[in-house]
């Protein structure tokens, strides 16, 4: 390996017990999953971090705290998560990726900080990351599971390749119509915007590039057949310039960044549809 | 009417321009839907806001907000919203429910605001949120529209039966579950507490009973079969607990509260199932 896991950084990083707490993100291991969110957002700001999924004992520590044995006590005030990724930072436990992110930002100055007269950006920001997380990431893996997650894929294939084809029909422009209008509504207040905050880059553009790259994972022909269409200009170089952020490089480069696998984003060849795949004969509510 | 509604109200109680900001939500009319959680809210607090959902032009007034020709110009730093509810509050404007309500709740003294020696309390409580919102609104959904929402309930009414039977049956006893185990955790911690954080009523134990509420009106006869199980009794008595409070049950039996219709919760009577309907052939992942 030519980088070494966070987990080791991490140790090697914080002999000092006088030092701040070290972020410790609990998640699955083997996917990027929801918890990928979190982890960019660490490797942006460049500060250390342990990430459980690098242990080998990483599903039972997940398991730990989502059982239904689980009720955090000692823990207090915190509260049993019900599912990953889940934030340990000092005292403090939290699940929830967004929730995470919004604690988060602020201390990694990813949360256009720098404006001390705008103390409501961190809910504008929130509300593009929910946004995002609502259309690029739960309704992709939604796409795959359509009758319920609890199922096996096999067992709602057909209903899956319905379903595949109205997302990328009728979902997916939506949202990506979306956030291109936003880049749209912050280069007309000023010509040299290119982020979804104006001019300072933030978490939010870290969401967003993470949930275009898995969709792009799951629906590579949609994906770039509407990105050759021309309308989402802003929107896809808003993609490329985060993935040319040199610690983001860095970490897509190294053996830190994980493959896609069972996880929120799939490939299934009978799902990568385009939005002309025959959807022409369902009507729309 | 033996009430004005909310609007009315504000207007006659704001005539002072000096006053502060009245808090204004915008939403489709016609159904209690996301917005029903900001205006439990405002009604637990008694505080004055006006609901555009209550006005004649309340349909045009959310198209204008989500327009794909809206670009929120001179309102900036705030951005476009995707969807309603949308939240207007002086010079901001937000969107996405659970980020309207961690805005509001400190303001409204529903964000365990008395422990000030608990700084973090927003972030459990929103962690909450969202998962109440992941599992008792957004899957209750997607159990009546499994393969799009874009499509109409008749074009998908059998895998709406499909996606019901196992969301019942799966779904709902493991999110009931989960906030029995959050009420088991907080009644281990001091036998005295009976909201999701503690001795304190927050706005997370609103957003749990309107979550609850509306799970009952899709699914009258699976919610009746586990509360009479008997396995989530701290649960349903919050649920009791929280009607009961004066404001809210003076805004229940009010004008105000419209009946559920065609929105987050629908009643269709092939979907009103039972954990133990048919569903055992299906396997789990």
């Amino acid at each position: 390996m030519s980088e070494a896991p966070a987990a080791k950084r991490q140790k090697a990083s914080t002999p000092d017990d006088a030092l701040p707490a070290t972020y410790k993100l609990i998640y699955w291991p083997g996917l990027p999953g929801r918890g990928e969110h979190v982890r960019l957002a660490f490797e942006e700001a460049g500060v250390v971090y342990e990430d459980t999924a690098m242990h080998e004992d990483a599903v039972q520590t997940v398991l730990a705290q989502i059982s239904t044995d689980n009720l955090a006590t000692g823990s207090a005030p915190n509260v049993p998560p019900l599912a990953p990724p889940i934030l340990e930072h000092g005292d403090l436990t939290i699940s929830q990726t967004s929730n995470i992110l919004m604690y988060l930002a602020p201390q990694l100055n990813l949360a256009a900080n720098t404006s001390s007269d705008d103390p409501n950006a961190i809910y504008r920001l929130n509300a593009l990351v929910l946004t995002a997380l609502d259309g690029l990431s739960n309704e992709v893996h939604d796409s795959h599971h359509p009758i319920c997650t609890s199922l096996y894929f096999k067992d709602q294939r057909t209903e899956a390749i319905r379903s595949s084809k109205q997302y990328v029909k009728e979902r997916l422009p939506k949202f990506l119509g979306y956030f291109e209008r936003v880049l749209k509504a912050q280069a007309e207040r000023d010509a040299e915007n290119k982020w979804l905050y104006g001019t300072e880059f933030t978490y939010a553009d870290l969401v967003l590039f993470q949930c275009l790259d898995g969709t792009s994972h799951q629906f590579p022909r949609a994906v770039k057949q509407l990105r050759e269409g021309g309308e989402y200009e802003r929107l896809f170089a808003l993609y490329e310039a985060v993935k040319q952020r040199p610690n983001i490089a860095a970490y897509l480069a190294s053996e830190r960044r994980q493959a896609y696998g069972e996880g929120i984003y799939r490939y299934y060849k009978e799902l990568d549809v385009v939005p002309d795949d025959g959807a022409e004969a369902e009507k729309k509510e």
